[in-house]
């Protein structure tokens, strides 16, 4: 491609142990992931080595929580971009400590950050907090970091970055795959035939457990629908359900993507006040029903001959949920993301230790028939330990 | 050192053409430097191509004043750091136009960005604006970018960054050479014989022109004081020139850096107020006899037998300044970088393109002697094209 693709010598000739820190808008918590790639016959194959769960420490949330509501000065957001990396690198440590990992393996890092800013259209920037330098020199450990900018600075929406990686593990020869993520939001990739010519697409489609769970919380102070229990017991409001399905998004034409700027407490409360006379419920089955309904919906309009729905994220463990994604697409087969080898959990860490590991293979990761930049790109800021 | 030293091969068999960036706190203009690199011998030659210095665009520099002083959403950071990368690249191509020079021809760009935060001691941090990514894609050459994080995280002070190029440009073989930089503020390096094992030691030493030039402006309304002329025409008032010594800065211990929190425009108007029965010229060869005594000063303090005092930077134009300097030192030679090959209003633009082949190069570029941190690094993250 250029003078810098093989930059870095004897690096495709073996395994690279990577770690993928992926931290989500909903703040929930620091997913990181120990994956071993490697590049064969032009494919990546990546296995997950360990996998963790933090909490964040509650100071660093709260500030997070501030420079996301109400303007602040520049030197707490200075202060966070640095000590995130701090707060990465204890979780590396920890994980390798429980996992008898040692960490001098590692060969590279890839961090998404935490998004305090995204709005490719109107501003044309994205912003993550989470400094590469920070974090590549004190653990001595090369870091990729800031992924989305650089197709922003393209004309994309520099969102979803995942369907490469959906490329490379969920696509078939014959068939075209859907992958569909379901975390606060829910996501779909498109996957044609592996040697076809028709061009991916993925977008989000619309909100995937923000509803359900914001709802669980209100009336039973419980975070989740565990196995989607609550939905199974109630009755679809059919006023509600015509409301929900008439937001705007749903028409919106592609590249689009969602958050909690839409879909978040506020709208819950709406609901929760305005259909008050229902039970929780009818009203948990209602959103249940429309996080099914947007999915297939988006599925039905992007796709001729889908072959297989390949699920991954929390929404997976909702069994309700599943059930009707299955019936609303009777035609199609249903399965997590572990048929094909991928940690549903896991995946969207692993996701950024691919992702890494491309950048530092010289390998560009965008799709600008998804995201709608000018041109493929190498992602992410290299920091040299 | 590891196996990212050599990331780029042939890189050091052949000239680079290096673009450096510099945009200093005083928002007065953005510097671009196309700086021809070599490394021979073991040693790096550098050769000004072009210069040139560009006005800030007014809503960007309001901007950056609004972010610098007051609380501000988080949307406006993200902004400028992606905006002003493109009014780099507009810089770049500028410069291009006007010096004929092909664009392609272009090795990489090393960009100090806008300092919007630097606190190395209370907070452990530093923040620049402007997005290496955004520029890297945008102009398809590589970047440099955010050179303070890495010795920050190492526990340093992550400046001053500019004594490995006078290492690399003043050092001699025999004498301790004295690198000046009179900007808005003043810095030293003092720069042992090449092979001594001394370390080298680097500080700000106190305002440079800062305060020179806000003087000028409120009683003549220009901007500086053109060859020295006021204050060549004005008489020391002795007891501001005590007041002014008495300042805590003067003797706090290495390592050392000021800025415009401690001498500003609030400094400037304290001064004009209080000695507002004097002359204007005597106020200002008040303040310049401030500058030439704290830089020999701390050169007396820090160097035993000094050779000679290499100067740069806007404060080399004023002649009077220099006199002083030289008749505060009459053992020392005092001459001006160009006498060293060095472009003296390029300088830190030039160090910027310097500081980046280092980094394509492997090579670390702090000196923990001078910034306080545990190691050498590799400084500054990576963008490929």
């Amino acid at each position: 491609m250029n003078r810098f693709t093989n930059l870095l010598s004897n690096w495709n000739n073996k395994p690279q142990y990577i770690v993928g820190i992926m931290t989500g808008t909903s703040l929930d918590g620091i997913d990181t992931a120990l994956c071993r790639l490697q590049t064969i016959d032009n494919s990546i194959t990546i296995e997950l080595c360990h996998f963790m769960c933090s909490e964040y420490p509650t100071t660093m949330k709260e500030n997070i929580v501030t420079l996301l509501n109400e303007p602040a000065p520049i030197s707490m957001y200075s202060h966070i971009h640095h000590e995130l990396s701090r707060v990465y690198a204890q979780c590396i440590r920890d994980l390798c400590t429980k996992s008898k990992y040692d960490m001098n393996s590692i060969s590279a890092i890839g961090i998404h950050g935490q998004t305090l800013w995204h709005d490719p259209r109107q501003k044309n920037c994205t912003l993550q907090a989470g400094n590469g330098e920070v974090l590549a020199k004190i653990l001595s450990i090369p870091v990729v970091s800031d992924f989305r900018s650089a197709d922003v600075a393209l004309g994309g929406t520099g969102a979803p970055l995942v369907p490469i990686f959906d490329k490379e593990y969920f696509s078939s020869d014959t068939d075209t795959n859907i992958a569909i993520n379901i975390g606060g939001m829910a996501n779909i990739t498109v996957l044609p035939p592996r040697d076809s010519q028709t061009p991916i697409v993925a977008c989000d489609t619309g909100p995937g457990n923000v509803l359900i769970d914001a709802l669980c919380m209100k009336y039973y102070n419980i975070p989740f629908d565990n196995n989607g229990e609550y939905a199974r017991n109630g009755f679809i409001i059919h006023e509600m359900l015509q409301e929900l399905k008439s937001h705007l998004f749903y028409r919106t034409p592609l590249p689009k993507s969602t958050g909690r700027e839409f879909f978040g407490q506020d709208y819950a409360d709406y609901l929760c006040k305005t259909y008050a006379n229902y039970p929780p419920n009818d009203l948990i089955r209602t959103v249940t029903e429309l996080t099914a309904w947007h999915i297939t919906d988006h599925i039905a309009r992007l796709s001729n001959n889908p072959g297989t729905m390949i699920v991954a994220g929390g929404g997976k463990h909702n069994l309700f949920l599943m059930k009707r994604l299955k019936e609303n697409m009777p035609q199609l087969s249903l399965c997590s993301s572990e048929s094909f080898g991928i940690n549903s959990d896991a995946k969207e860490a692993m996701c950024f230790a691919y992702l890494c590991y491309r950048t530092l293979s010289g390998l560009p990761s965008n799709i600008p028939s998804v995201t709608g930049a000018s041109r493929e790109a190498i992602l992410g800021s290299i920091s040299l330990p």
